[in-house]
């Protein structure tokens, strides 16, 4: 079981910035971890991040055929971006949707997501933990669709 | 540690009704499970369920002093209840918010939460795995929150 | 053929209280005509009235496997019970939703229903008789369902 | 005691076209159905049907000291005339509102109904079935008022 | 002259429970505080608090006949239960609507009572003092009602 | 100098029904006053009734080349007739709006016309006089174009 | 019988500042023919202009007693004043409402008044004329109203 | 193959008003076009044009049976009526929606369509053209679904 | 201690005009009992009101260091105006808002405060006994701040 | 004449994915139909995508000068980008806006386009050959538009 | 060239009350600079504050004929204030609305401008820096405009 | 101090197009222009212009640690752009938001940016000049900051 683990804009920033609102952990700290995980899970896993929307629709188009599913933590594209919600509902790959910070304490335009009705699932407010936490219930709801 | 797990109203019937919306397994079942997984993580847990809102309110009161987090399914009151949220705040005993549907795929009146600007995380849309993972996560934030 | 009639908050004070509004006819003397216009149709009807909410969703709850129709007057509740709704949909008794006064003539609150787009049918408007039209339409039907 | 039946536009149709959506019984065979309840009860009634919102408000103008009551199917007009509202309101002869389906559980545009609030009642979504419990409910509540 | 004073959901933790937003009074001392100044008013004042919008409602219910006033604090209920606000009408018990905290500076969904219009009067803000003032505004109301 | 004067549907009961809304004056009488007034004025006019929005369409278009202004009460179709709008914009005659009653004392849903911003002016709540006005006002208009 | 013409901020440029928008005629002339007016209609007139809020609520205050009847061309205030509203409604001295411009063709925020519920009629989008027959139209309704 | 081209309000006199906003051909010269079009696709096309909503319905409901396709131009009715809707759906025959000007560019209530989301296609803004293009669409698709 | 009471536009008719809606009182009894009962509470109290938004922003700004708290009844700016809300909030004087009529009962218009969440507390509905609350609730208020 | 052919995110995928949406044709396939249709013509194509915005940004840049009008197929991107609307209108050549599906029945946000008012026309629901209709439309607007 | 610098409510309060929001420059400060920076450009530069609306209508009446620009701090006016606009239109001296704080960041009531449209600039947000800001923008606006 | 002005999309192609809507001077004779006054104010500027979202990111994400403050123009992104805000907080370098053109006189989608509130100031409609003000207060805030 192949996972693609894609991050969205200024995640490339993790750790460094803004720590109060988005943890102290680096992004090659989360990606760490959850490699680790997945090797308890038993599944691969492979990660993407781009500041560009394009790159990110590139990249779920890339997905068809390669992965069974993916992690999605779109950042702000979640609220903007329905150009992402069609390369997902095109290529038809099981994702879950995750946030490091609780979007519902923040910004109103922070709200609405554009993808949370076509994921499987979403998960939100973890910290670094989401991250993690999608990974296994993802993980999870594969191996059930699969019996 | 000890964590309250808080079935909102109609969850007793998990497993007997409507099973495409809400799977297969029983609430005692997702129970059991539970408390298994409370063991490997070296918590306890207890259950209450109710279909009134009065008494989830007072089950939170009661929840001072004697749980350090809850896991709570608040289901429909998720949408109507400001008292809910009113105890919850009071306690401040922290809680995570978990939905076994999608809420987000679901009517309107579904897509406004008024607890979850005031939880620690939100989990929705894993089945009965969302209570897992919601339980995953809060214990976790827990230990990191007392180092 | 078993029928439940079920009545929400403040419908107990039925011709007691603001008769302008809701008619002179006691909740004891419009469940009599009730009985015997059931006689007439050749069904049994049971009655439930109360001012809670979590009572109500316990009651609809009960219903499943023990009544083949409701008619509910969901009163308030009409308006903010998204858990009465979910106990309806989740028991899959199919429901008519009747009102004395006409709600559309009332305070925009009452304009919405939360149960109306899932019931069979409703009645609005009739005093008392709102009830024996809605128990009418319901046996109808249902025996039109059996064929 | 005289009763005006109006049907809005595309009734004509009834019974031919979309019977999942309103129900195989033609409009011909209503009104027979309904002339027979009409017997039953003591009462005289007249059919108009037309798809002009013009023909309609004329015919209900011609209402005015002809008829006693009117059980109105406005359909597509209970959301777009106030041309209907305002003769109705003008000749106030006693009405009542009916609808072959649930309007609340079809597009958003058929929630809003620009008579109902004038209406002595409104009965909605029991098929054919709606027009005979609004006929009851109609006679029922002018042999009231008569004393 | 005799006044029923009606504490909603979570008041019972007056006073133990977020000092900064509801004061550090004890519902007790509230209590004791409002039943010296009814003596000095010379009437008569009973309590009762629940976190149940049922029971709530069949206070009000009980009100009827027994008490000539009523201060109501519906707490959380102020914002989503009609239901208690047709009990108010149906019981016609002249009320008064007091708030702890000043509602309108705090989240929005705080900023719509769905009592306040059939409401003798309003007071919000004052801490533990809103009932005082309440109890003054609604005795001086009735005595001048009375003449 | 020619003048269509235009009533919409339900304006041939006038003088017969809801007098405490339109008046007591019947549209005869209205006419005679304003042929009279026209008299006074200079001008001829001529008039045309309909309860049907094309029937009203069609008169708008005839008056193409026929007339100099149009007086329209609308009636119910200024909240609903785009149609009309889009005639009175394609034959370009001059017209003034005119209502009997004060439309924004009224429902909502007359508080929006389709027309206003398209005439030459308005005149609404005067009753029967709100014709005179307004034939006054659109010949003085013309006139002042003519120079 | 008296009338108060009242006119509100930016009037007194009239004639000088955007014929295109408000007419050439100056204030003082409309004035002139509306004295002349009302010697005609047997009646006196005097005038008030300001562009102060409060002078203008202490001239309506002021007209208690001293006028029969208020042409009032509220201006900007006519989108912002409820004081000036209450202060109509505390004299309750009989008032219409009268626009020079088409109100209804201009920006959003000039389509709602806050005082046009409250007259007795309004007239909008004649130039100058719309005093003249905002003035004719209270008269004339003030007569009726004599008998 | 036999086409309806069915013209709405206003649409009579093309060609003669409003060149500017839609254009020199009289509606004529369209029809000729368009026959000329039909020809060479091979198929058969009748026109119906009327000022009346009930009118357009009636010729919608004759279509069944008779017609293969529809290209319905309805004009001001695109945007309020349901019974024109309700017509269509009710004949089920495939029908395209065309407009002459580009309604997106006109007044905010020309954005909404009340069928469009039951059409086949939509074409808007080509002038005259657009019938052509809507039907050379039509046809197609028609042939498309014959196979 | 030293107490400002600012009444705005209107409140100088108190007793004179709509005894129905505001009291028979008049502006200067209210005063006279305000006075006594600053006396008994140890108090000293001045009064001011006008008509203009603008008086009522000097006045505010020239309590700065005058006066340790306001008794403010805005009427009308309640709702429109900002520049009373920015002096409140410029001199930083503890307010409390009063309202003789119950607001919540009245115009939409009159249900959003702009002081409202700014100010110590609310009190509205009492009629001039608003007043004495308003004055008693804010002299304890500073008192309890006082220690 | 040279028309520029540009398809926005997700469009490279057509034919592969979603055929039940968005048809069987591959965007090879449509583009060589293109051709065949352009040859017709006597006009040159040329085809641009990207599922990147600024990419489709800097090809509307380079239009300008080299192309005569576009056929755009802005997909996801019409309802979010106002940069692509900013460079269309900047470059100033004319442009169709097409669409495979129909839009106006899909979700909501897909009902607002920020390119339609400032497109020539528009066409959509035709599946690919709304392309078709699009390029014929534009073609003979351009043709009409240059004599 | 000479500018009229206009300031609006509670700016006399300048530097004395909420620095933290205002600065701690005084109006007085302010206009000081001004003045030296009006030197530097070789313009003149004239000053008036007022906490009445009427007064500021007052004031732009009077610049019609003696200013050439106008530097505008409407403060709460900005948002309430259509006499304001329209006195400004009346004259047509270009002006620029400049605001010390970031009006964006603060209360949602702030973000509505009734003047910005209207506004040849806007600055806002650099404290006393604005009024600069604002002045060197409009001098070089006015010196372009006259070439 | 080093300070980086920001180009959106589009703002390259700066007095080549629309020179009535953004002016005649190109993007490089404003940089320049920009780069004499850096020079006057002795700071050192660069600048960065990009058709796509995701450049300006990398761009912002670039200025940490290198640039003391931004000017940037977001053109078309003001209004869509999360990520763009996420970036510019995350750096948290201080920057003014500027426009060439007075947003607020364009279409509503201009109104709103996503970007104001987190911006030290705003400075728009001053064509060109409006990076110049905006360089000049942005210099000045800094200076200010820093003592």
């Amino acid at each position: 079981m192949r996972i693609l683990v894609l991050h969205g804009p200024n995640l490339n920033l993790l750790g460094t910035r803004e720590p109060g609102t988005y943890g102290a952990e680096t992004l090659a700290a989360i990606q760490g971890s959850l490699r680790e995980l997945a090797g308890e899970l038993g599944v691969e896993v492979e990660f993407f991040q781009s500041n560009s929307e394009g790159a990110l629709v590139d990249a779920v188009q890339a997905a068809y055929g390669r992965f069974d599913g993916i992690v999605a933590n779109p950042a702000a594209y979640t609220h903007t971006s329905i150009a992402l919600r069609d390369a997902l509902l095109a290529v038809a790959v099981p994702f879950v949707e995750v946030h490091l910070s609780n979007v519902h304490a923040r910004e109103p335009f922070r709200h609405r997501s554009l993808l949370a009705d076509a994921a499987l699932g979403t998960v939100a407010g973890f910290g670094a933990d989401s991250y993690r936490l999608g990974l296994r219930g993802l993980v999870a709801a594969l191996a059930l669709e699969r019996g």
